[in-house]
């Protein structure tokens, strides 16, 4: 076996998930461990260090085989120096990362943020595979994005390219206030959060809906009860749809891509939320930059960060 | 003088303007004569050769030193294949421009579409002179623009990125129909030919304003009268400028440039369409993605064309 590997490394603030992937980004093998973020940054360094040496030792690949360590962080990263800048989740501010985990590993390593990671993986090997131009959303707590240019991921000036979540859709007077400090930002009504803060809206002002006797929701009850005809929870599920296709007629115009890739929570909706988004998609943008374009759910799920940060070597 | 030179050629419907210029994107040299469209597709290539020709001997560079030819043109056209498609101010489809232009020249030619090229020039020697990420309009009759990235034409997954004046600003209520054919476009309210409507709309209903009295209107009249007070010609330029800084924060949100760059007649309005965009655009736009993003005017006017058809072969 003379191929090449990849080690991707998915840095959560409870999990770190690594796994490798072939040149061509197929996941070959994955392993995981506890972060143990709270005992500090070069205990979080050593566990990564541990999961990568021991995942390629029980492959049947050799440590010669591999090319680069890509490791994906949610937090703000400087891509260009490898350094994380914050990462709430792990209390890191202003880590080297790539510095600390060269020096240990004697490998080449990459760094970037979690949400360019899954885009990435799921524009090289997962729904986008074989395509050269991908935006990706990811609906989960907040809406986050990544978009792929020419097969690799596009980091914008100040490596703020993406932010999908925070193109403005709500029309001023139904706007509500976003985490970001602007309002109506797409992530206030096609996030999880938002669906649940609608239909918790719903049910306290009184709406005729099977949700009314939910305690706590999450976005999965409002689109089953969509699917078994609650008007309410439909017209929830239709509003999260609707802006979500109008934001990507706005990025179609700009960008003129090949497919929109959505994964996250949110996602696993299905078609009652991806048919509705294909038909605002097609209502506001013009035939020309329609043609050619599909919408499509994200398919690694989870692993797409792990394939992603494994890609950064060859897409970044 | 050994350094190399380019030439760029803006190939209109009525005339074909030409220029050198150094690596740099310094324009050096202008030159320019009819098209005679009229004529057929032999007698355009014949009149772009001459006239390329002849700026060259005029010049103080040798035919040697010519690096390559690059040409706008209002319309489709084929990048890759070097191909107009469709250029209806020309008559033009299908014509092989690339093909037809290298045989008679000896020098490679690239093409692109007006819009495009003009863009490339702002980013390349004009507004966006050192910087990466430019996103250009060109508010005139229509909205186009251009996406330049990493100093670079980006053309998208069918050749149709750029199409700022696609985006869908307008709520639903208030949208009218584009020539695109649909509604709300960015085009219907922010370019000349919006304007202008919008100004007629409000004389034929009567509305208290100095432009009452003015029968065949341009978009200048409009600025001028806002200028000097008049509050529905105000009116209209702030709306025309409230939804250009709305698609700006769009566009941010997605590919955080550098810069903005505005040119086309619309945008010898000034300060009093600028600083409207300028506020509009911060009131949509999340602080992070904000942090060093410029909103400029163009400055090359309609030199622009023949300075980023020079480009094509530096920078596309």
């Amino acid at each position: 076996m003379s191929e090449s590997i990849y080690v991707g490394v998915d840095l959560g603030g409870t999990a770190i998930k690594v796994g490798i992937c072939d040149q061509e980004g197929k996941l070959l093998l994955t392993h995981e461990g506890p972060t143990e973020a709270a005992k500090g940054v070069e205990a979080v360094i050593d566990n990564i260090v541990q999961y990568v040496r021991d995942i390629v030792e029980k492959s049947p690949y050799s440590w010669d085989q591999l090319v680069g360590v890509g490791a994906g962080v949610a937090g703000f990263t400087n891509v260009r120096e490898g350094i994380i800048i914050q990462a709430p989740n792990l209390g890191f501010s202003d880590v080297p990362m790539r510095a600390l985990l060269e020096e240990r590993l004697g490998k080449p390593v990459k760094i970037d943020n979690d949400a360019n990671v899954a885009a990435l993986g799921e524009a090289w090997s997962g729904a986008g595979r074989g395509l050269e131009n991908c935006v990706c959303y990811t609906l989960g707590t907040g809406v986050g994005g990544g978009v792929i240019l020419d097969g690799k991921i596009y980091q914008g000036s100040g490596g703020m390219a993406g932010e999908v979540g925070h193109i403005t859709v709500v029309p001023d007077l139904e706007a509500i206030q976003c985490g970001c400090g602007k309002k109506g930002c797409l992530e206030t009504v096609s996030s999880a959060t938002g669906i649940i803060r609608m239909a918790k809206d719903a049910v306290e002002r009184g709406d005729r809906t099977t949700l009314s006797t939910v305690e706590v929701m999450n976005a999965k009850e409002v689109f089953d009860a969509a699917k078994a005809g609650d008007e309410v929870a439909l017209r929830i599920v239709n509003r999260a749809a609707f802006y979500l296709g109008k934001s990507m007629a706005a990025v179609a115009a700009v960008l003129n891509p090949e497919v929109f890739i959505v994964g996250g929570g949110v996602a696993y909706a299905g078609d009652i939320l991806f048919n509705e988004v294909r038909e605002v998609f097609a209502k506001f943008t013009p035939e020309p930059l329609q043609r050619g374009v599909s919408i499509l759910p994200a398919i690694l799920g989870n692993k797409a960060g792990i394939v992603g940060a494994a890609g950064l070597h060859l897409r970044s």
